[in-house]
């Protein structure tokens, strides 16, 4: 099978638009070095929601912010902190890639309702309500019941809404979902999700859920995980766009991104995947994903190979302005009304 | 006795110098309320050094700053949080009282030498190294043998300079002092203190101490707490004003500041008090002050008479040029050079 990024011509028009455009992914998870960063700048990544926590507490979530300060200084010729939509355009501009930090769990906020603030003041702008399990906020997808959005969940997403941090239903419950959705003063993202109408697995989302979050001005970053597409392992990155496809199909073209879910150079199996895969990080496994071989849509397997996608739009057909909003241009709308609200 | 704030041309002066002098105040513990910040307001005071935690954990910390982060929101016509010598002068223009975060203990930080930079990026932007007893980086002027600056207390001491943290040496015991002062890249200051020369009282530093401050261009800030001063409850502002001769003739008038000491409207005795004379806040009794009377100086007793300071100096016949600086000028100077180095 010829993929689009074979065609030389194909190529150049999708550089042209890396050149110009805003790129933004809404989910990496990467063992984060120089090597990454450097296939983000070759990827043409302007911005990337950076999210490798997922169940740490107080103290590992100051850790987080502290690893990334390290980041920003070892490689601040590639990098640039990005606590602002300004920070975005100054990372374009500049030639780095931006860095927002954010969270796969609200854990590190434990039971203190204002920490969200402390942690925005930090640069943790994206903060996904739940991981895989319950947590004080409400239930993951994972979870044996879903509790729906709690009493205190409720008041973590109105704090979000008030400090500017956007809030995240990529691994959340269904029910804490459409809960949060219609709770939030502000519009919510999920952040890297498939649609289960198109493979029925319980990571993807239903269509109603995806309606709801788009109904509400939200936006649905469209992942790059294999099992979710139905062709799994043997995925192109035309199953990609097809995803996409059904989603913009779904809620139009203003509130679709990309969400790479890439998580990229972690040995597999390993620690981080275990980490990943078990309650908490240490207790009963939840999924298969800490063991099985899960490949990337074949052509897009790295960072690097991000214009590969937009290579694939053109080869659909997509116009440039509608190429250029599912880049980034809706996620910077989003993140400017969202983030916009912090002094 | 007559006071120079009796004189009305002499406090027509002070209020013409308070009008357009930035007045920077070294430390104050009070119990904050509205009634505090008015008084700020009426005192002429353009931004103080606000620094009641004593021996709080990184959870304390953390609420501390969540208290500044609440009396911001609530008292905004008031108050204005200050990260940078620009916030002063922001906080002059707009005749709000700027509020640096400081520390009296870097016990918030625990053992973690990186949380220095966490904290600075929340607001706290002096700290002192210890308070009254032996911590993770040096001793305290009641402990039972001075360690002096310990290997962990030179990378808290470096980190301080990098990240831009005046070290602050006030309750700091001696052997520890002239460590740090020797030890620190940047200039430190003691930011309420009184002449051991004048008044041979464990709290008061040595003239030696003040001149070796001093000598790296640090600032040493004047208490108005009457122990320390030899005439104690009896004391009047020019006591306080003699104070300050002694520490200008020893060091010149570009290193010497206000550090005021206010510790208003906390019951005395009281929860606060005993706080702070407690090793840990809870064990042993380390000194009389949370049971004795303690008087401030007569005719300075609240944030609103700082004025009287500026008359009892002009009495002495001091130039506007000298007062400008005593005031808040020399502080400035000292924040631009130690807090310029952050981003």
């Amino acid at each position: 099978m010829t993929l689009a990024h074979d065609d030389p011509e194909i190529m150049a028009r999708a550089a042209a638009l890396h050149a110009s455009a805003v790129v933004f992914d809404g989910l990496s998870t990467c063992n984060w070095s120089r090597t990454i960063f450097e296939e983000m700048r070759a990827g043409g990544v302007t911005a990337v929601n950076c999210a490798s926590l997922l169940w740490e507490d107080l103290r590992g979530g100051l850790d987080n912010v502290l690893f990334w300060k390290s980041m920003f200084e070892e490689h601040a010729d590639l990098l640039r902190p990005v606590k602002t939509v300004a920070d975005i355009h100054a990372a374009k501009a500049e030639g780095r890639t931006g860095i927002s930090i954010g969270w796969q769990n609200t854990s590190p906020i434990e039971d203190r309702l204002h920490d969200v603030a402390i942690f925005k003041d930090l640069g943790v702008n994206i903060m996904q309500l739940t991981y895989n399990t319950q947590n004080y906020s409400g239930a993951g997808y994972l979870e044996l019941t879903d509790s729906g959005l709690t009493g205190f969940g409720r008041e973590v997403v109105h704090e979000m809404n008030r400090v500017g941090v956007l809030c995240d239903l990529s691994h959340v419950g269904e029910k804490t979902s459409f809960d949060a959705i219609a709770w939030s003063k502000q519009p919510v993202c999920i952040s890297h999700v498939l649609p289960r109408a198109m493979h029925d697995v319980p990571r993807n989302k239903t269509d109603a859920l995806l309606a709801a979050c788009a109904e509400r001005d939200g936006l649905i970053g469209i992942s790059l995980f294999a099992p979710g597409l139905r062709a799994g392992n043997d995925a192109t990155v035309e199953d990609y766009i097809d995803a996409m496809e059904h989603v913009i199909a779904l809620v139009g073209e203003d509130h679709v991104g990309l969400g790479c879910d890439f998580s990229l150079d972690h040995p597999r199996p390993g620690p981080y995947q275990n980490y990943a895969s078990r309650d908490k990080g240490y207790a009963r496994n939840l999924t298969e994903f800490a063991t099985a071989k899960i490949n990337k849509p074949r052509g897009i397997s790295r960072t690097n190979e991000i214009p590969h996608i937009t290579a694939a739009m053109l080869r659909r057909g997509w116009s440039e302005a509608t190429i250029v909003k599912l880049l980034g241009a809706n996620w910077l709308r989003l993140l400017e009304r969202v983030w916009g609200v912090a002094a």
